[in-house]
């Protein structure tokens, strides 16, 4: 039986189950609404660290090792790890989980990059060519600045149409086997769809939600299409970092494409932070914002079954300050995935 | 049947066609040994482009056209594209390919990223996941200097260890189906070992052979024990970029492990340029050199029938100029794929 639904869709043949997760965040993300959830919050944001990049190193290495012992699996079980971040050569990653040991595939789709590494982790588990995969990505609000924007120090003023990177990683443990880990699984993987890269010329780095809508919304119309299926068809359908000005783009983008999902629409960028008390503006984002969320507090509405079933879909913006710079656009990207409670 | 072997190894349980492929460069590889294999040289490295980062990414944009076009077949029949390149947030691939409108996984394994994109693109072809999928991967010489060393203008001396960045680009269409394009497919995939991140603690971005030779080590050992097999098994045993430093380095690692290479192994750094006459000193590198040497040589002499099987084994040096800059090593990387005749 094929594994490949429509032009851009996969239904794995046997779901894919997310043994176990982990989030790290830093304090901030700690003071959210979500603060309570999540399974790390660090005393300070450099987690003892000397450089705001051997920290957010030191997230994904947290991150990975409480998914694992949460799992109760050793680091030599894993056949390989999907990993990665947004820094330039993807650093996080490659000085984050080396002491693992674990081969490693990395992986870049920007804030998309959670959804990318667990569907390209689903497809190794469901191809028979692993046992277990561990997904991890990570983001760190000083790291991103430094990044893609302006130096802290600088004191720069941020547009209300900006969204904050959140400080976190999240690592989550894929088999094939339900019995697996240490437990019962947290969820599973029923379905995924990979994103095309949209791009209306948007060029403005301090408003992402906009240029990441167009790509949500064509991932989604392709979605609906490939599995012949409508928005009230989920619980919930979950967006990565938008924020409250992507939101309204993506609503509207996709009425004029017949689609409604007001009702059920979520954004982990919208719901991470406070933006009233936190002076986050628009939201969450960062690689971190929807793998944290989705291990602390959508994983959870699943195993509560207050949810049955939603739709995960990271979103991206493609920019470098080497291209912003060069007056190049942001185009944007976003992968989904179907997750069901047990 | 599983499609897992041993610890990092896969063996699909159906061939995978490399149904054709194509290697964009620019004039100074045009004009080194390999230069009139090349399906397209460039007449100047700008490639009618205003940055350097655009003139790779037309570089990415050719060599997808030119492998569609060799194998008749149309970027809407291509499930999706794996795709990467040396670039912060991979900027050369976001602004190559999106006119094709092809779904994207982008992948970043540094210098190993041709062979992390055959793996992922096997995996999904060998896994029923997709009918066709495009691997692509460049680097450019200019862009490269830019972002990892000095700029050009500041006319840099090199030692003799460093490897000069192949300016290029090698774009691969896979498939189950040997018929499924225009005229006979040009090779098989029958195995694959993913590599883990080997750290050897050297500090320097001018000898990356160096650096990457102990993790190419690690992969190939790891592939004889998964795969029960021996060098002499290969007519080569082909690395991506490690140059003469690095080849040197890899023989007598290897040696001590039990396993002499010396007669297979051959190294695309080494191939691609002549570093008497072009000044390369210990040779080639970058994401393209493996990539643009696979499509136009090592191709061609599977279908000719000189050789049977190689191991091909693209190497990455994991450095960005920040991690380089903060004082952290340079890991290395390898992924392994086993190419055969048909």
């Amino acid at each position: 039986m094929s594994q490949k639904l429509g032009k851009a869709s996969m239904r794995p043949e046997h779901p894919v189950y997310i043994l176990n997760s982990a989030s790290v965040v830093g304090t901030k993300e700690g003071q959210g609404p979500l603060g309570l959830l999540f399974d790390k919050v660090g005393e300070e944001d450099m987690f003892g660290c000397e450089t705001w990049e051997d920290a957010e190193s030191t997230l994904q290495k947290d991150a990975v090792g409480l998914a694992l012992n949460k799992a109760g699996i050793n680091p030599e079980d894993i056949s390989f790890i999907l990993a990665g971040d947004l820094l330039g050569q993807s650093i996080a990653t490659s000085f984050g989980i080396s002491s693992y040991q674990i081969p490693l595939l990395g992986v870049y789709g920007a804030c998309s990059t959670c959804g990318e590494s667990l569907i390209l982790g689903a497809m190794s588990i469901a191809g028979g060519f692993a046992d277990k995969v561990v997904c991890v990505t990570s983001s760190h609000f000083a790291s991103a600045e430094k990044e893609f924007r302006f130096p802290l120090e600088y004191g720069n003023q941020r547009p209300l149409s900006a969204t904050w990177t959140v400080t976190g990683s999240g690592a989550f443990i894929l088999s094939g086997e339900s019995a697996a880990g240490k437990g019962k699984p947290r969820a599973c993987i029923t379905g995924m769809t990979v994103g095309k890269i949209v791009d209306y010329g948007l060029k403005d780095s301090m408003n992402m939600g906009a240029c990441m809508a167009p790509a949500a919304a064509s991932t989604l119309e392709a979605h609906f299409t490939d599995f012949g299926c409508q928005p009230d068809q989920y619980d919930k359908i979950i967006t990565g970092d938008l924020g409250k000005v992507g939101q309204r783009v993506l609503i509207d983008l996709l009425r004029d494409k017949g689609y409604d999902i007001s009702e059920q629409h979520m954004d982990c960028g919208i719901e991470i932070f406070d933006a009233d008390s936190q002076d986050t503006h628009a939201g969450g984002s960062g690689c971190g914002c929807s793998a944290v969320t989705l291990s602390a507090y959508i994983l959870k509405q699943l195993e509560e079954n207050n949810w049955k079933k939603v739709l995960f879909m990271p979103t991206g913006a493609l920019l470098s300050k080497t291209s912003f710079n060069e007056g190049k656009s942001v185009p944007g990207i976003a992968h989904g995935l179907v997750i069901e409670a047990l």
